[in-house]
């Protein structure tokens, strides 16, 4: 008996999985994690990669089978293990239907408060972030059990650490974010609830996310000559992580214009938000806005006025850096906002979700 | 005696200047261009690039130093070579200093209409492109004759041709327009020429330019290693381009906002353009809005609504891409134009404006 | 009528094929391209991209469908359009089967001399590269016709115009060179036709290679994240065109080793070639050897001694650039070889063939 | 009183100089690193990057000044803040220099054994790597005292762990290797101890770097536009780190050849190396002869016969991948290499001596 944690983590393969992985297999409070795979994926695609895991002598972990490949998921698989907490890379339409067998399985129990014992769960895909059926529309979710499914989605927590520390903390199923939506909602939120921001002027973020963002399909859009020496906007008007924000900031679809363009690099998302004040202010007015409202979170980095974060100084962390830049009108701010897609968007900020899960400090197995 | 137009670039060595050297040295209508370089630039750093131009006996062009080192420059050397027509690929001061030099000299009649018989110049910097005197302050010129100085700004014209085209056809002075700009005056011109910009609610301009807009000196910033993986935006609320937006355009400084960022790629330009309208359209008026401006204009790309250019498909061209995608509520307008920094955005332009000023096909050379 | 050359281009959908086409658009002697598709190929995958053959009215060629879709193949449809010169940029095994039936249905005679009247082809794959049969046994050819094949081989001609021009001028079949061989050839040929290369003690060349010289199919390892910031060694000991190097060069196979990487650019080929000299040479001998071999030959850039060519100078020209360096001792050379696969390396070597199959200067339409 | 190792970093403001500060700055066994700069860096180009070091309460270490602008050098400081271990990432001259002066004022002693209470250092750049007088003079080195200089280079240990661990143990001067020695050394290393390269054949290496490798400072060749999209060869028989090799290795000059390749590749070393051996062998018996060699090592990674390392699967670590393929004939090897050069082939090797020399698993602040 280790006395550690025992975590699972299905679907490894993707980037943000093996992200996961590999910061799962050094942590210090977990056991190796146990990789799982659908039994649509080979098992040739996961696990067994030297030189990601390392050396197999090098940590000395017990359990799971970090350095071997990865095994298919069953039920019974993750009850043999003793699994605590199971990590879902999967796509959205896996991840709804497997936290609802969860459920009717009664693996899982959902309660207001702190789950007792059950298994939790925490999902890296799009199925439970958003509450309002119009917004999950965009991912025509078909749910077997629509009753299961719906309480669910009605005691989801959308993970973001720094917004909904209290209720991730208690809570059985987390949505882990979007990393645009991340990106966007951070640098928003201190503006928002301070009142300040002209809503209805339009709010604009204009974002560029590195190509691991869109995935490890290899696709037309992904092939090196397409993205190397090229950059590019898409989905205008129709991206999906747009309802998150809109839900997350409690604004109307007329008021945010939100467009993803396509980096040539790796990794790595900078969002550079427009925002109209309500009434002139100066500099350090807005500055102590963003410090007070991050004050004591380790994981956002509040630059000082005028001095930018650019995405090199975020990736292969799980910061979001912000720094913004006010008119000499005062009423016109932009603020930008860097942070890694894999980590602080994704494999990253569930790990930090984690730690608030259990009680541990937030920064744990991040550094 | 060839009959063709003689021409010289004074500072064939940034990246605009090597471009339009190569380019006027397969000219049709040309002689071989003189190269010129200023005392402060050494020979080495000029001309002889056998990888650049090509070999030697390839084109059969008389005149001209082509494939040499490049001359010191002096104005008796370009009334030796008979040169007619000076591009300026120096810096702004340069160009302010020398311009004036020229019509002090009486090398330079400057009439409101065509000149007769006296150098004409086409000038790459931003010395000759702003009328208002608070605008042109940014770059702190100080002329040394401000007399002449002040007329050469009145009649110095603006060169973009898809707008200026007749005042280009008949000027003694053409002030080639900055890259950025091109990338925003060309998408914005047909929206507020027809009337259904809201200006008030602001224009937004979301920019991001490769590396050889920052020019050639090595700097930390456009060190490899800076750059590569790297994403940032830059003089947020001044960058100088700002001033030559708001002037062609007829904006008010409150009306625009224009934030440029560095790509990690060595060339091209995309703007992303926020614009909201006056009243509700439909994707086929915006889109008639653009072909109507745009007939018969050679170097300007209209694309379909909603599909969108990237900045793989215009560089190493001379073409500004045009594309839009409209909101369902009709009101609120993104448009997405893509050049090459150094063709349209500087060398491919100068020559285009050459082509207008002898009369030429505006693509001739441009192929 | 035109007076122009009549030609098609079969699978204009990869990067050679393109490029080929977007040439061929331009080249003065010809009409418009044919472009032509396989029926495994959709319509959208072809033809029909504007920022590639640009503006519809832009160079006035009749004739061709360069602006339209590609039309589906058929030896009718060739017929139909009076083609007197097809490329074929298809896979090896359709190359190789296409070819035979050109001949079986009598559309191509292939005779020792010149071919009059019939169908000529340029073949961009490996189908007809190789002379020896074991060489041949790596693409694992099927022939319905062996005796046509059989002939078909004998006649074909390799196209490197630098080596073969005569036999090239005359050829019904000509079959273009691989990209790695290109950069191998050219440097060694000069070398080994003088004599000098100690053969037995090994020869080396290590190359290195863009993206686009591994095909448009998106796969695991042309994806940008796979690529990007990345450097691999692949197909050690036994890449394919190791046999096109030993025939051409008459070596026997464990005189040389080629050894292929994976660059993360988009194009150009870099080789850095190992020999052994026979006797203590000068650097002068040496680059006499080159000058003497390479002398009026237009697309071959020989570089002075210790002067090294880049991958940046070659790409988007059809040079193969040629450098070297010699060892104190005057016995170990190094040459370093560039061009752009997709140029001299592909497409511009095969109009480059097609310039001396029609008594044309060989830069024709290449500038 | 912490107990731990009291450590300072002289000129944390190369790539080698920063990533190793960053290191120390997490290594369990040390308190924070004083960071000190020469007198001709200002304050501004050292220490103080939020974005680098992390939130100033992350780590908790006491002591050093990790998050403050570095101090300027002077022998009384390191002495007041009773600096033990001095890291020097400074110029070549600037180590020979001040190496020797620690020794003539007394700080450090210089025996065969164990070094007992004095300072030790790891010295980064090539001044104390090379013992033959010929190769040091490459460098040019003007010593100011000749027979301390003298008794130092002998007594230098060149700081290879996998190769010295023993004399590294008890060193005070260790002289790191340079990162294309360590990616040649390694791989080659256990071929030649087994005596199965026939060395008058002729090795050679080919090796690629990423362009962190060639410095910080800005120059033409190190900007992103001459970087990008390119690939060069350079240095071809006189690069600095032959002589390391051959020092190493034993070899003679004529046996080895050695060019270095920029790579348009932030970080990362890849060597291609060629062999013949002196009988034939099977696979099966080379990979034997790398893992006896290797086994129990940390930092090095043997792949199995023909599977070859990648670029990406050592950067950001401190690990030298190897890999290999034998030709069909058993007489010729490929062996394949790679790291990161600001890890294994700098700082991340600098911090495992640094384990080494105290006694601690090599491992240690390296995961």
């Amino acid at each position: 008996m280790s006395g550690k944690l025992k975590t699972a983590v299905l679907g490894a393969t993707g980037y943000s999985g093996i992200e996961l992985a590999r910061i799962l297999a050094r942590h210090p409070r977990l056991d190796q994690p146990l990789l799982l795979r659908r039994n649509a994926e080979t098992a040739e695609s996961t696990g067994g990669l030297p030189h990601i895991f390392g050396n197999h002598n090098a940590n000395g972990k017990s359990g799971g089978n970090g350095n071997s490949p990865a095994l298919p998921f069953s039920w019974s698989t993750l009850e043999h293990h003793g699994v605590e907490l199971l990590f879902l890379a999967t796509p959205h339409a896996v991840s709804r239907e497997l936290v609802a067998e969860a459920v009717t399985r009664g693996l899982m129990t959902l309660t207001s408060g702190l789950t007792t014992g059950g298994l939790r769960i925490i999902d890296l895909s799009g199925a439970w972030r958003l509450k309002h059926d119009d917004h999950r529309a965009v991912y025509g979710f078909k749910d077997n059990c629509p009753q299961t499914a719906a309480e669910l989605t009605d005691r989801a927590v959308y993970g973001l650490p720094e917004l909904n520390s209290t209720s991730i903390s208690s809570a059985a199923l987390v949505a882990n974010p979007g990393c645009y939506a991340t990106s966007i909602i951070l640098p928003l939120a201190p503006l928002l609830s301070a009142g300040i921001v002209d809503c209805d002027r339009g709010i604009i973020s204009d974002s560029k996310s590195g190509v691991s963002g869109a995935g490890k399909e290899p696709t037309t859009r992904t092939h090196f000559v397409s993205v190397a020496d090229n950059f590019s906007a898409y989905s205008l008007f129709g991206h999906r992580h747009t309802s998150e924000i809109l839900e997350q900031l409690a604004l109307d679809s007329r008021q945010f214009i939100f467009t993803p363009h396509l980096l040539p690099i790796p990794r790595g998302i900078l969002s550079t938000i427009y925002v109209y004040l309500k009434r002139e202010m100066t500099a350090d007015e807005v500055q102590t806005c963003f410090y007070d409202f991050y004050r004591g979170k380790h994981w956002v980095r509040v630059f000082p006025a005028s001095t930018l974060p650019e995405i090199q100084f975020s990736v292969h962390t799980n910061y979001c850096d912000l720094g913004f830049c006010l008119a000499h009108d005062g009423r016109r701010l932009i603020v930008v906002s860097c942070l890694d897609n894999l980590l602080k968007g994704a494999a990253g900020q569930a790990v930090q979700n984690m730690n608030l899960m259990y009680g541990w400090n937030e920064a744990e197995g991040l550094q």
